[in-house]
């Protein structure tokens, strides 16, 4: 397989061809809505595989030695090893945003565990599976939530906790997170933030969750996925001399902080202005989530950390 | 969708078509090589989803409506919806088993998220979707170990709790299982049984858990599957007046019965004879166990709660 992507390299896609996405699927690239696997991969039935997700930004891809970094390291920690090296992978996303000719978009790899060749429960015996796919991005959150700000609903949901499963490996667990989002929905809320055992603010579903009190910008750690995005934000709060700090968050301290937002590869910095139907400050977006905001996105059309995507 | 099944029912497949196995994808029956589900499902992506096995022994479903009763149930609570009704349910499997010509497989349904028409993360706007596929019957454990019996290892994994995920809901949420499995193979174990968060013994992965001690037999609840064989074996326990317990167990008592055994579609009663490498009780199939399994089978011989099936 690994063979076939050097060799195809050679030739040059056509561009956009494929505008509604494109997805490498057994070492081909075919247009997403052709793009199935197997039934009887253990990424499906037993949900083992990992992930990442990178966006393209005006043509570039945003911190992406950040997220393959991570990805390997998911790959590794769930027993799972990726059929292509990284070169390679960077050389399919390439060819896969090629194909699509999006400029903005979403990026998805993956390795499942796959299948065994005989009958038989042992994951060993797996060939396990890279699959990749480019679709146009994808917001968090719509124009009308990113325009008034998202109105967040403090779930009685537990996310999965670290004794079941590490945070840190990003995981297609969701039935919790999609617990929490119909329950938000019955709510007239935007989307869920689900607690940790402990009962402090965890994570939702695809962001990091950030509260702002008194000049201190504090995100939890422990049960949720340590986002790239999330440690952006870390990265410019610290280059503007805010005050960060990684520890837990009560509900109650989330709904009195000054300024809440979230983060997520799908949209970026999100200020969130109602919770459980409560005004968060004084329910306008604030001057730290602002700013913040402001300089994540100026750093996307300054290229910072960007990987160009060659078009032509 | 729902009427191209009844209209095609009125065909005659050829039986034993695809004795590899067959699945139902889209509406149509495909052998099980080909099936396949996009990548964008949601019961892939988001393992949205929930699923039931049922097992054909001599060419007859065994409790087949134990097990339709609780996928439906597993539906509801993941607020899904089965596009088939339960009588085309049935039918479906019928003509697949038909098309295998299997006389024992392993038989499985699902329904998943599916996609959204247009990009959203409302899971209310998805098309939910069906498939099934049946495939030769799976032994959770294999010659070797049914003949000298399971050997076990207490992980201390735990397993998803019920604080984020209702264990009676038959899932993929398998990442703590498949870290389990691989943990007891590194000790040289067949397989693992899972905690739960209080300590006490809760799963395995695809089975539940009895201890027999004094004549009692105990098995957990709580942190578990309600599994079809697990109240199979409660079934055929009281019927032989043999007192049942539902309740914690913990890896003391475990290592300490007197015999322990594990129940599993995949597999029906199998005794266990050692718990990370100690012998169970004096190592050899005990007389509980052992009485079981042999009603268990002899169940199926009589065809006790049983759907034949018309492969003619």
């Amino acid at each position: 397989m690994a063979g076939s992507v050097a060799a195809t390299t050679a030739m040059r896609d056509e561009v956009g061809l494929y505008p509604q996405g494109a997805a490498f699927i057994d070492g081909a690239c075919v247009p997403i809505e052709e793009a199935r696997i197997p039934i009887l991969d253990w990424g499906f039935v037993r949900s083992d595989c990992t992930y990442d997700v990178v966006h393209v930004w005006h043509g570039r891809f945003f911190r992406l030695d950040h997220h393959l970094d991570r990805f390997e390291q998911s790959v590794a920690a769930m027993y799972l090893k990726n059929p292509y090296t990284r070169a390679q992978v960077v050389d399919i996303l390439m060819r896969l945003v090629r194909l699509t000719g999006l400029r903005e978009a979403y990026v998805e790899v993956l390795v499942t565990r796959g299948m065994p060749k005989q009958a038989t429960r042992d994951p060993r015996l797996c060939e396990n599976r890279f699959y990749a796919f480019v679709v146009p991005f994808i917001w968090i959150a719509t124009d009308e939530m990113r325009a008034r700000g998202i109105h967040l609903h403090v779930s009685d949901v537990v996310r999965i906790p670290p004794q079941s499963l590490n945070p840190a490996i990003k995981n297609f667990h969701w039935a919790d997170m999609t617990k929490g989002l119909m329950q938000a929905y019955e709510r007239g809320c935007d989307m869920p933030v689900l607690l940790d055992l402990a009962g402090g603010i965890a994570e939702g579903p695809g962001f990091n969750v950030f509260a702002v009190k008194d000049g201190t910008v504090t995100t939890p750690a422990g049960t949720c996925l340590l986002g790239i995005s999330r440690q952006t934000a870390l990265d410019l709060l610290q280059e503007q001399n805010v005050k960060t700090v990684i520890g837990p968050i009560s509900p109650a301290e989330l709904r009195a902080a000054d300024e809440v937002f979230i983060t997520s590869t799908a949209g970026g910095i999100l200020p969130v202005t109602r919770i459980d139907h409560q005004p968060v400050g004084d329910g306008e977006f604030g001057p730290v989530s602002t700013r913040l905001k402001t300089v994540y996105w100026q750093r996307h059309d300054q290229g910072w950390d960007c990987t160009p995507i060659d078009y032509d």
